[in-house]
Parts: C-alpha cells; sequence; structure tokens
C-alpha cells in the first residue's frame, strides 16, 4: 500500500470495506445459529443478504475503476469478529446471550458507518458521484440496521434479559 | 467471563471500554506525532486529555459498583488500533496521510459509540440510572470527537490531499 494520492487513499478504503464485508458474510452465520429470539435471528438473516448485496456494489465499482479489490486483510473487522466470536464461546444465559449479540454486531454496524462515511467523502472529492451514491446507499443500510438492532435491544431482549 | 445476567454483561462492558481506553492513550501520541496539519495534531491532543478522563470515568463506575476493570483485553480495538498503525508505516504524502489518519480515528470513535450506547442501555435497564448518565456524557464526546474530524477533513485535509 502507498498513501501518495487521495485516489490511493480511496482504493484503499474500498479494499478494506470489501474485506470487511467478506468476514462478515463468513461470521454471521454462526451468530445466526447462536441467537435464540425469532426476531433476532431474522434480522441477521435479512442483514446477510444486504450485506451480500454490498459485497457486490463494492465488486461494481472496482470494475468499473480498475482495479483489483483483493490482497487486503481488515484488521479492524478482524479484532471485532473476534470479539463477537468469544461471546459465541462463553457460558451464558440464551437472552442475555442475545443482548450480547445485538452488541457486538452494533460495534461491527458502527465500523462500516465509519468506513463507508469517510471513503464517501473521499469518493466525492475525486469527483467520482456514482461511486459516491453507491456507497451511500450502503451507509444508509448500515444505518437502518444498527437502528433495526436498537428497536430489537430496547423492546424485548434487554427487557427479556435483565429479568434474568 | 460468564454471561447469565445483564449485571454479568454490563460488567463485560465496562472491563471492554476500560480496556479500549487504555489502548487509544497508548495509541494516540503516535498518531499525533505522524500527523502534519497542526488543526488535526491539537484535535487529538485534546482528545487525548479527554480519553483520560473517560478513563477514570470507567474507574468510578468499578469502584462505586464494586468489581475489578483489568483482566479483559479489547480485541476489537487491539484490530482498529493495528490498523491505523498500519497507515503509520506506509510511504504516503502528509496530507493524504493526514486524511487517513482521520478515516482511522473516526473508526475508533465509531466503536466507542457502539459500544457506550449499548452498555448505556444496559446500565438503565438495571436501574443504574447515575452510571448511565457517565456513559452519556463520554458518548456526547465521543459524538463530539467524530463531528470535529468530519469538519477538519472536508474542510481542509481531504481538500488539500485531492490537490496532490
Amino acid at each position: 500500500m502507498e498513501l501518495n494520492t487521495m485516489k490511493d487513499l480511496f482504493q484503499h478504503g474500498i479494499k478494506d470495506l470489501y474485506s470487511a464485508e467478506e468476514q462478515i458474510i463468513k461470521a454471521l452465520p454462526k451468530m445466526i445459529e447462536a441467537a435464540s429470539h425469532e426476531e433476532l435471528r431474522s434480522a441477521l438473516e435479512e442483514h446477510l443478504e444486504v450485506t451480500k448485496n454490498q459485497k457486490k456494489r463494492l465488486e461494481e465499482i472496482g470494475r468499473d475503476a480498475d482495479f483489483k479489490l483483493s490482497g487486503h486483510k481488515c484488521k479492524g473487522m478482524e479484532g471485532l469478529i473476534e470479539e463477537g466470536e468469544e461471546i459465541l464461546e462463553e457460558e451464558a444465559d440464551d437472552d442475555v446471550r442475545d443482548a450480547a449479540i445485538i452488541a457486538a454486531a452494533q460495534r461491527v454496524e458502527h465500523y462500516e458507518i465509519a468506513g463507508y462515511g469517510s471513503t464517501r467523502n473521499h469518493a466525492r472529492r475525486l469527483g467520482m458521484e456514482d461511486v459516491a451514491r453507491k456507497l451511500q446507499e450502503t451507509l444508509d443500510e448500515e444505518a437502518e440496521a444498527d437502528e433495526e438492532l436498537t428497536r430489537i435491544a430496547e423492546s424485548r431482549v434487554n427487557v427479556e434479559a435483565t429479568a434474568r
């Protein structure tokens, strides 16, 4: 990686997000399997499909701007997923584990909110309006997923976990 | 770690944030040293002081609720900081490196926004209103830091980096 120009930084950002999405697609099924509340499971299942589409959007960006997406591992997402998997290994009450899964998933969402936000701004600076619009679409989806997880936690999971 | 009750999850959340703050306090001076724009350096320096105070708030929470904060390493923050340090090792233009430092710092801020948000909600469920207020104070500071970094990026650093 070299960071001599804003174009370098933009491409690095896209590769980083691509690696992050790949890691999320691999990790989410384990989270879904471990979740007990049906509402949480189906929200995570839906998010897995949304994530696959977000990965495709990044592939389109790489194709249109003619650069390779592979070859970079997002260390930030690696740590976040390791942290999430620690939870699944612990002795836990089902409701409390679900509350913990939500907290871990929201850390993942926020990584993406920060990453897509910065990279969209870099794309705009480079005059890549179409790319910026695609990144904004994903950013909106991540923000929605984060809000939905808060809703599930506060309407039900955290309430039931506290009754333990 | 066991997650049998919401209290377990709350204490785990506080320990995780404590480890995150400790790691940030250690990493920020390297970021400050590598930054070229005076405005960015002073924003990061100010945030280092704010972070030290956030760590103290967590120590107060641990003392008042009578549990130990040490003994847990936040893997999520470990990955985020590793990612930030990768940037500092790269061959880079000064302005582009500053834009990359901002993007890395905003990923860190967003980890904390997610972590403090969840843990504040858990504290509220447990009826710990004083604790929830302390966590909200830090949450507000993190959101402010994130906005300030966007302002510095968009008003100056990203503009100059794109001219390279």
